[in-house]
């Protein structure tokens, strides 16, 4: 049987490398690593840096591959994001599919932690259920931005015995009732909630050399947190932020 | 200065621990360690090993305190969680205060993330606020039950687009309207949701060599889930569980 292992590289710092994330990396044959092309050159550097550094043989591959474009133009965002999965799935299956001897391990190394904002592990599901390219996978948990975030700010997510939700720009520019840790936000998020009565937690490049901490009333840094994510974004080519909300009141 | 180390140790697995929070181990002079009497005893051993295991060194010391007892008779419940947490407040400063010199480090070790769901961080700037004792602080997450949970599972946390909370076993029992981890749960939560049509993945002792996972429609396993919690909490004397619950929808 193949196996295919799905492996949390943290957000940012190789240290949030977990000591089972590094084992798992010592029984990897083949890894596969999506080319989302130039600007994102970096992340594709911190994971072969992690393999480097973290891989005691040199009996591995890495396979890349270009990441299918999605269709952000896409009136229907579900829709959209459904097409994005199927050609996702489609290459998954045939780097598993030709790239994978039976027997063998093969690997996606993802960002953060596999179970939030990431699809890999859901176009496995769907390669599975297709029934055509047979395989053993396993999970394994990293740091997520939003722990990165907490950690960097020295704060807990929650209040005492309150919610937090997880979600993203698109959702919490209509509003958000409990705290929130706001993950893949392009700007409009932040943008329509500037008026806000809220503390927010900003953070960009977390766990990075370049991590960059903001936090105040919404009211007061919002702007400022715009304009540094723009600038950013523009000298690096790419940014990853994300922030929690906190609506005014108790601790 | 003397510095304050708040330690995750991820829930569960020793090989949850990150290259960060090794690192971080191995420059602390001073353990903390509240004891919660015997039920617990098995989680202090998990401290105890990780510092046997991770440490490279011998030039540390652990205090044991006993732990505040919380209030659980107490009616109004964040009275009851804020009068512990300052108990645990003046605990915390007088270890800090006696135990640790100038120029040195101590440390917590939580279970899981400093950020969710635990009071370290809290209890920190509480102490901090009144002035009294000062030191500096640094806080490095660690895998919480969330992400066990998930990965135990090979599921996503999130569906996609949509967010995700997390919440109280003492919340969710008035109902849930999106994707729910329910952390805390001592079971009433569970029990006052068993109709609703929903799938819930449950697991309990994640991450270790007594993780158990059941999943299904809450209708079908509830009661399978109550019982077998029950059974295992006898057993062991203790017992952390974590759910999902996904209302039936989409995937």
């Amino acid at each position: 049987m193949k196996k295919v292992l799905v492996i949390g590289i943290g957000a940012g710092n190789p240290d949030y490398m977990t000591v089972q994330a590094i084992n798992a990396l010592n029984t990897v044959d083949v890894f596969f690593v999506l080319d989302k092309g130039e600007a994102a050159e970096e992340l594709i550097d911190v994971r072969e840096e992690i393999c480097r550094r973290f891989i005691t043989h040199a009996n591995y591959r890495i396979v890349k591959v270009p990441q299918p474009q999605r269709d952000r133009a896409s009136a229907d965002y579900k829709a959209g994001v459904d097409a994005w999965h199927a050609d996702k799935a489609a290459v998954f299956e045939t780097l598993i599919g030709e790239e994978l001897e039976e027997g063998k391990s093969g690997a996606f190394l993802v960002w953060g932690d596999p179970a939030l904002y990431d699809s890999t592990i859901r176009i496995l599901h769907q390669i599975l259920a297709r029934g055509v390219t047979l395989f053993d996978y396993e999970v394994i948990p990293g740091i997520s931005s939003a722990q990165a975030l907490a950690a960097g700010h020295k704060i807990p997510l929650n209040r005492i015995g309150e919610p937090v939700q997880l979600t993203t720009g698109r959702r919490v520019a209509s509003g958000f009732d409990i705290d929130s840790v706001v993950l893949l936000d392009p700007g409009s998020g932040l943008r329509s909630l500037r008026e806000h009565d809220a503390t927010i937690y900003w953070g960009a490049y977390l766990g990075t050399a370049d991590e960059m901490l903001i936090s105040g009333k919404l009211k007061d840094v919002a702007d400022e947190i715009l304009r540094v994510r723009e600038e950013m974004r523009r000298a690096k080519g790419w940014i990853m932020d994300t922030y929690l909300l906190r609506r005014d009141g108790t601790e």
